[in-house]
């Protein structure tokens, strides 16, 4: 999307062996962008935060296994020193499914193309012709794997890309619909946490709906829950909706219930962490509330999400979905802008203990709908079945 | 209640025309006591916060209208200067019905006292006998209007102490009954903003229920929402409850929903700025989400309230109680303590803007009871003009 006019995605490469991120830990009050020149800088990048979001997670994990790879030891075999870089990318953000998948992905695709199983590589092969130690690895030249990884890498970051833009056409009808029925005035959308471009590599999971509306001419304000206690709301959800132009307003969490029983919320459309095949939704905490206020007024609550966030094993979201608890003093610090510098601010008895659940679920019932990237289907075990029949057991 | 072992309330007469207050803004980081010795003092005090909280605004504009009483111009007569003192006081904060009923309080007292209605003040009195210009008014000694609106002053003040204690007497019975039914496990209690002693006189309204127990030896943790934007919770229920030794942890308000969803929540009870007759609860905004998911988990939500915060004419609160709003600025800034300074940093992009709704309402369909000095009823006419039975029309 638009930063100041000009388009970015979240993650590219810049030249070889050179991946550029925005690190976003001073947004919104400063842009900078980030080299990524090795797998410390690309672990680094996820474990704290640079990066953050399942999408760009991934994607980050996938360019990472291609720094790692043009980065090897040349004179050691490859493949170990992928398997082993994998595990140090793997080890930041352990929950986030999506950067186990990433790193599987290139393994499996590089892997593939050392060893095709349909033309296993000759036995003894490297001794027989005695190749230059360290240019070939099962036969095959190491840059044409190296070539095989930075494919690979901008394929998932090109796919997270597409699939959001798909989530987009499908949910603008939704928006669409809701303007006709208003005669063209504001559709007034709530969302929380940030599941805007920031968290993929483009158009974002809640948000690509929105942004497909507002370049399409339909009126559209977004009520930005602040999403306490890291307000990836007001940090980056208000952000990237200021820099591509899209009204916005931004609220603290407690304000979605009051503006739903007075008619100033058309409709609610979140991202997710994790939903289960039965629809129960797992995100950011705090949207359980948004989702009860919505029922109780009657307004349509929407979770975008692409298919790799559907966890197809688990039934109930409720019990099952691990909830990350992080440290306390991120409810009683805040950081913000003073006088031209972040600063970190005490905002409790210094001596009060502070919990700090991250995420919480939102049962099915509670959710009109899903938006993926094939289509919008009932929050319901049949309606997920439905558009993903492969996954039936 | 205890700060530092000693015991205070939120307002004293320190002197003769001297009103002193904590100056709630810099808690818990500093503790300020502010004197208030004109009019424009009390309405700022009020008006920015100084003190804040239904109780205790009554009881801030009770000996505001002392002071009117005591600062009012002599050469004219008193008992206008006091209706437009009482207006200035009055516009500070539209949602709280203790402020107007303050005010209104001392005017009745006054204006009794001055013409009593068995004994009209005589008609043309004044100029019969020509007093010295200034020091009578309906042929009263002017220093006796000012005793007794200082004596009216401190009655609410004594009143609103008094009527909180017997909160905390009756709404202890449903603590020590969790307590029971847990065989004497920590009762977990949610609450949010601020309805503490901080927020009246004394002892506060859904905190007197928790010293009560608290002081009775029964275990009790509080779960303390933060109340953003302007952290009533993270700030002040924290610093009082941590002041008086009550366990408890500070939480964003986005927690409540999964804590009781986990069964960490035994009961909330909160304070209300205005409750109807029928039972509707205007408080804090963020209340009403808390209330949905009390209702959706089946657990106990009640509203603790002195009987002067109930609006005797109005039947639908969500409809009709005002909801005030305030700046945008106090989502977008937060202020804490930083090196030992208190500042402000910025959280959101500096041109986004923010919406800041001060209060919500909650049905009285979601509330389990209220908790009176008169004792506990339902959240319905019936339940409240069964306790109340002098206001039935």
């Amino acid at each position: 999307m638009k930063i100041n006019e000009k388009h970015y995605r979240t993650i590219w490469l810049k030249e070889k062996g050179l991946v550029q991120i925005i690190d976003q830990r001073s947004l919104p009050h400063e842009f900078i962008i980030e080299d990524l020149k090795t797998v410390a800088d690309v672990a680094r990048a996820i474990k704290e935060m640079h990066v953050r979001g399942a999408g760009l997670i991934g994607a980050t994990a996938g360019f990472g296994m291609y720094i790692a790879a043009l980065t090897a030891d040349k004179n050691e075999p490859l493949l170990p020193q992928l398997a082993t870089a994998g595990e140090q990318l793997k080890v930041t953000r352990p929950t986030a499914v999506n950067l186990a998948w990433a790193v599987d992905r290139q393994l499996e695709a590089i892997t593939a193309f050392v060893k095709p199983p349909s033309q296993p590589s000759p036995e003894g092969g490297r001794s027989k012709f005695s190749p230059p130690r360290g240019e070939l690895e099962g036969g095959v030249n190491k840059a044409e794997i190296i070539q095989v990884a930075l494919e690979t890498a901008q394929t998932i970051a090109d796919e997270d890309a597409e699939f959001c833009r798909r989530i987009g056409e499908h949910g603008v009808s939704l928006i669409e619909e809701i303007s006709q029925q208003k005669n063209g005035d504001v559709v007034n959308i709530l969302t929380h946490c940030n599941a805007g471009w920031l968290a993929f590599v483009d158009y974002g999971s809640a948000t690509a709906p929105i942004y497909a509306a507002h370049d399409k001419g339909i009126k559209v304000h977004v009520w930005v829950d602040e999403t306490r206690p890291r307000n990836q709301g007001a940090r980056l959800t208000a952000w990237e909706l200021g820099q591509h132009g899209v009204p916005h307003t931004v609220i603290a969490d407690n304000v979605g219930g009051h503006l739903m029983q007075h008619g100033l919320v058309d409709m609610v459309i979140v991202g997710t962490d994790r939903t289960t095949y039965t629809g129960d939704v797992g995100n950011k905490i705090g949207t359980y509330l948004k989702a009860l206020a919505a029922h109780d007024n009657g307004i349509p609550f929407y979770t975008a999400l692409p298919s790799s966030t559907f966890d197809w094993q688990m039934r109930d979201g409720v019990r099952e979905i691990p909830i990350e608890q992080r440290g306390g003093e991120e409810v009683k610090y805040i950081q913000g802008l003073h006088n031209g510098e972040i600063k970190k601010v005490l905002l409790t008895p210094a001596d009060s203990p502070a919990a700090n659940f991250a995420f919480d679920v939102t049962p099915a019932r509670l959710v009109t709908g899903l938006i993926t990237e094939r289509g919008i289907c009932a929050a319901s075990e049949d309606g997920v079945l439905g558009l993903y029949p492969e996954k039936r057991k």
